[in-house]
């Protein structure tokens, strides 16, 4: 099945204008037949020995992302403990989740145990699995910018906190916790880009030819 | 920037006909525009703290294709032993890789001392840089499958061998060997699903909705 031109730049417009999305989620709820889609799209993900170790627990209601928030809030108290100076006063003034407001939570998990303890391609590599999750996780997200859906990754909270509160089993891998939601709109940059927490590498820095460190010059400003 | 109904199609069109490529790659070299932008959308990815810790080494020549190819057989083989009877004998016709058919390999790498010891977003869950070099590789597939280039990702290998053959040093994680090539066509459904070494699951089985193990009734075909 041939992708033409016109397809291929409508891939590279969502890649391009995907974002991490915290602070701009609208309460709109999300129709059931948008977020079967975007599901759909992150179950087709690649994975190692077609083990599909994938699952999706949706979040809804108010209790629930309460005890998340609270998790989020205790885990972000001692992050933040671990800047200094300037980059410590930036840090507290950063909006990092949006979990109260966004109208959809999904934790990704990952069953390390599906289909028995011999998975095809995962004989040498242990962690395939696992990385098969986080393909999941990148279908989701660029299906939802797709549909004009924001999404933000929780990353700083104990997966303890999520394994409880959404009874998640131990022997389950928690993944990721995104936040879902239409947005008033999607900034240009990533924040972080933005506010100069972090600039944008060079990507002709990231390229090397044959082997490691033989690299192009850079600041040939060739990036998109 | 607002995501038209035809442009979400075209997503969904490149999300579900994506397929992990092992035995049609022509040997058709890839134009440097169109391997450029497939890295631009690589180096696009979400990354933890904006932190871009992926590195993209590109092989071309046969000797180093070669020594990778080596160390896949060695691996394939202490793999293969490792499935009993029908599963075995099913295991050994397989072809798992494309090493030396595709014009391009390209090794997907972290380096997780990226911008210091403290990251913001990884002060938690201390494996989110791995996930974002692996939401690269996703980025990278996907738009290879846009250019209407396969990818098949060679997981039955050993580091060491990686690392040795490109001479990537001992801090730099390696993620993934990517084979990258034109092909002849592209699979309609995954070889493993088709030869039926394990089904597709029903996505509904993998919703979950609130908590763990609510989900809806199973095979109800709803998925595309």
């Amino acid at each position: 099945m041939k992708i033409t031109e016109n397809e291929r730049d409508a891939v590279y417009k969502t890649i391009f204008s995907r974002r991490d999305v915290r602070g701009e989620f609208s309460p709109e709820p999300i129709p059931e037949d948008v977020l079967h889609r975007v599901l759909t799209a992150a179950h087709h993900a690649p994975s190692v020995g077609f083990m599909q170790p994938w699952d999706f627990v949706l979040v809804q209601d108010d209790h629930t992302k309460g005890k998340i928030k609270a998790g989020f809030d205790i885990a972000n108290s001692t992050s933040a403990a671990q800047f200094d100076g300037d980059r410590a006063e930036q840090y507290s003034k950063l909006k990092l989740e949006g979990i109260l407001e966004a109208p959809l939570g999904i934790c990704v998990t990952c069953d390390r145990n599906r289909n028995g303890p011999v998975v095809l391609g995962r004989t040498i590599k242990a962690e395939m699995d696992l990385f098969s999750s986080v393909c999941a996780v990148q279908n989701l997200w660029l299906a939802a910018r797709a549909e004009n859906l924001g999404v933000g990754w929780v990353s700083i909270i104990h997966d303890s906190v999520l394994r409880q509160a959404l009874n998640i089993p131990e022997e389950i891998e928690i993944i990721a916790y995104l936040c879902v939601g239409y947005v008033s709109y999607f900034k240009d940059k990533p924040e972080l880009e933005t506010l100069g927490w972090q600039p944008r590498r060079d990507v002709n820095s990231a390229i090397h030819y044959g082997s490691w460190s033989k690299t192009m010059p850079t600041n040939t400003d060739k990036e998109k």
